[in-house]
């Protein structure tokens, strides 16, 4: 029994196969009915409660409040902004009708003919035009400014190739849409915010991220500037896991939003727009997890601890019973604590059960001792009950440090400086990770490079950023591809 | 300033515009460029995050673990269970398309007629279709049961005339499906959950409600029985404010959901669905507000004290120091404090714009003197500022009380026993609010009232029902209508 629930693919040789194994197995989504939508199950929907009350805390202690904006878009809507519906018409869903009726053939339900929109509604895949055509009602003069909203909603883009949590039809997320007035300001916020993702991603998530820029290549569709926050899995691809972008006045112009400013002339709105989606779960569950199943950072996991009755006939009662009292000192400090008292299944698939799903420490509990297994490094300890609370909330503490600590060092060990095109090709193939290399700045080089070897630019690390020394900085050089002049190292990767 | 801020409709004289305008005027939600579509603004999203964050509680309280389920449901699934068809089709939102493209013809962009899905999505209106789709594959087994789901989403009904919050073509709600070994516990379920619901609406609301059956004729398409919670708004109308569904086995039937009960036989699974929405907001703005704006009940408002500075020229920054350190006591006591420190703005604008916004004690600060205005009685009190936060912090229970209190005086006030048929049409003319009168049971009376009168049947009364004495017992009697016998009285009421 617990062997058929840990049939997990084995990570190193087929890390797809081993992530979606995971996914389904541990509860957390399934594919629906729906091509490319998923089910969030409710362990994996508890994982989202607690990334999402994180962010939504950090995202008002900035300053942000939430609102709520249509789920559809007038196609018109979407024609304003030039390089956005370029970058999304190729992938939307598009309501055309209105009404359902009986087919007069007889087939069942049919789509309404006369039910036809007058213009067709776009489901949204991010709704800068909606809120921007919004905006435009609410600003009038510098003191309507800045506007600081999120939206936390579901998207829709219709991608052809899917995965679990990475890349879905459907997906939930949020997006902030600033305003501001002043280019400094709308700036500011871009990169206050993709601060707060990186915060987030390491603090939280206990995954290490590099903060850069986009190339303009990977620019989102109407930014001038995009922020990345991009984090290594341990199959050595990286993950985009959260951009903000600086949007110029390019959706104030599409949609004329004009304010009268602090010299009574009329200017163009300034503008960011940032988002996180469920792909961060992806993103978790592919930094940290092993062949036994999840590894799940405290500060997010829906349980922290289980106790597991580990009883002789006759016992079962009195050892839930204390049990019960255990779980209620480790609740008091501040401890999610599950008691597993089924007594129609064997603890043995109980402790497996719990290993596929990371619960940071499953524990035991034979007859007056006291084990503690932690997930993350698999060891076990055997404790006193007395302090057993102080010790296991500082435990998650430890575990939540060593996990981040651990992918950290796997993802230094993985940034790779390389100053020939031989090397390039070799480190991708036989190593992977992150590739620091010169560039020369070009689009035809960035595209050629990814001809040749798929790897694109994850992004042009910024000043500061805690990534290995020098990267980021500027350095005299020869783009890796063309040998022409570079100023700084970008980093190359393939990637999900 | 204050005038044009306030410039309300009076609500003696046109309950629906002074309700629309309300809304606006006090930035809780606004109609956007989507047909029936609103946008939710920050002050009302903080409105619904209140009652969203109250309600999940008792629902998690309740042994209930949130999910996530897709946004489309393919239009064969809508046909399996025929009167759910027959409740939905005729107002649903149908993707049939999944691309646009540029207009060959130079017209910007239009939908690719390549693109057209093989079977057309409808976006739901409410998901039993595709969760019991989907609890295909969890149940197989009595061991696997119950399932008790909910579900935070939007859904989207193509409603013809629309209203802010009560009647939008896509709104916000939850949804729980449950599922359940037997019959019994399915019927419990459904009775727990309309408990929860009218618990919410009266303790966190401060809105009274019977609790009752729904008549076949409002029955939830699909339902074996509907238990609804009624409210009465102000101008006498009735306000369906949550409902609570028994299904029987209809879905499980409809989607072949069959489990191993404990005698070893399959069996159809027993289901429960219940859901409020975003219209909760209406009813929440329509029971209690008045000519000045919002009165909001303490447990749900965004804010329940703002300390506006009153100074003369040279103490501005004194004031405002002070009022920050009585803020910090005052956050100290669990309460929502805002410092309005704006000194480009009236302090006379200021209070107005509070009170319309229903903020619970708008405080006025002078000079050492502390003035208490109170919201709901619109009176004031002057308190030493030794001991304020108690102060404060008892006059919230006291506010949350007395709108309930005024609330349910009214609504108790408005029923009426009628027993002829001059007397119910009088009533309902002349008096309005819900008329408990005998119904003979059939359909067609039911219809035949509702086409002479406007009214319908709200509910039918369960016994025990927080209402006045002997509603929801039995009582023998004629039919209002047709004289006919008639075992118990039903409230009738015309409604939003």
């Amino acid at each position: 029994m617990a062997k058929e629930l840990k049939d997990l693919a084995n990570r190193e040789e087929s890390y797809s196969q081993w992530y979606n194994d995971l996914v389904v197995k541990a509860g957390l989504a399934e594919y629906s009915a729906v091509r490319g939508c998923m089910v969030i199950k409710p362990y994996g929907y508890a994982l989202w409660e607690n990334m999402r009350d994180a962010l939504d805390a950090m995202f008002k202690a900035t300053g942000h409040e939430n609102a709520y904006f249509p789920l559809f878009i007038p196609k018109s809507f979407f024609s304003k902004e030039a390089s956005h519906v370029e970058g999304f018409a190729k992938e939307c869903a598009v309501v055309t009708h209105y009404r359902l009726m009986n087919d007069p053939e007889g087939n069942g339900v049919v789509v309404d003919p006369d039910a036809r929109l007058e213009e067709e509604l776009v489901v949204r895949p991010t709704s800068e035009t909606i809120i921007w055509n919004t905006y435009k009602g609410w600003i009038q003069s510098y003191r309507d400014l800045p506007i600081l909203c999120n939206q936390w909603a579901n998207v829709v883009r219709w991608e052809m190739r899917t995965r679990l949590f990475l890349r879905t039809a459907e997906f939930l997320w949020q997006e902030g849409h600033t305003a501001h007035e002043t280019r400094e300001e709308a700036i500011e916020e871009t990169m206050r915010m993709i601060g707060v993702y990186r915060d987030f991603a390491e603090q939280w998530m206990g995954v290490p991220v590099v903060v850069g820029h986009k190339s303009a290549n990977e620019r989102f569709a109407g930014a001038e500037d995009t922020m990345t926050i991009e984090a290594l899995m341990q199959d050595g691809k990286a993950l985009q896991s959260g951009t903000s972008h600086f949007l110029g006045q390019n959706f104030a112009k599409a949609f004329d939003v004009q304010f009268t400013n602090r010299d009574n002339a009329l200017e163009y709105v300034w503008a960011s727009s940032w988002g996180v989606s469920t792909r961060l779960i992806g993103a978790l569950i592919m930094a940290h997890s092993d062949n036994n199943g999840l590894v799940l950072p405290p500060k997010l996991a829906p349980v922290h601890v289980v106790l597991v009755p580990i009883y002789k006939a006759g016992e079962y009662e009195d050892v839930v019973r204390r049990l019960q009292e255990i779980a209620g000192e480790l609740r008091a400090a501040g401890l999610k604590v599950k008691v597993d008292d089924r007594d129609n299944v064997r603890s043995g698939f109980k402790f497996a059960e719990y290993e596929l799903k990371g619960v940071p420490v499953p524990r035991d509990m034979a007859a007056g001792t006291i084990e503690l297994a932690r997930r993350d490094t698999l060891t076990k300890e055997v404790v006193p009950q007395q302090g057993l609370a102080d010790r296991v909330a500082a435990l998650m503490g430890e575990i939540q440090q060593s996990i981040f600590d651990k992918a950290r060092a796997y993802r230094d060990e993985h940034i790779t400086r390389v100053d020939s095109w031989d090397e390039f090709v070799d480190v991708l193939d036989n190593k992977g990770g992150f590739i620091a290399a010169h560039w020369d700045g070009t689009v035809e080089t960035e595209v050629a490079i990814k001809e040749a070897t798929k790897a694109t630019i994850r992004c042009i690390p910024i000043a500061g950023a805690d990534v290995p020394a020098g990267l980021g900085e500027p350095e005299e050089g020869r783009c890796v591809f063309t040998g022409n002049p570079s100023s700084q190292r970008v980093l190359f990767a393939r990637s999900y």
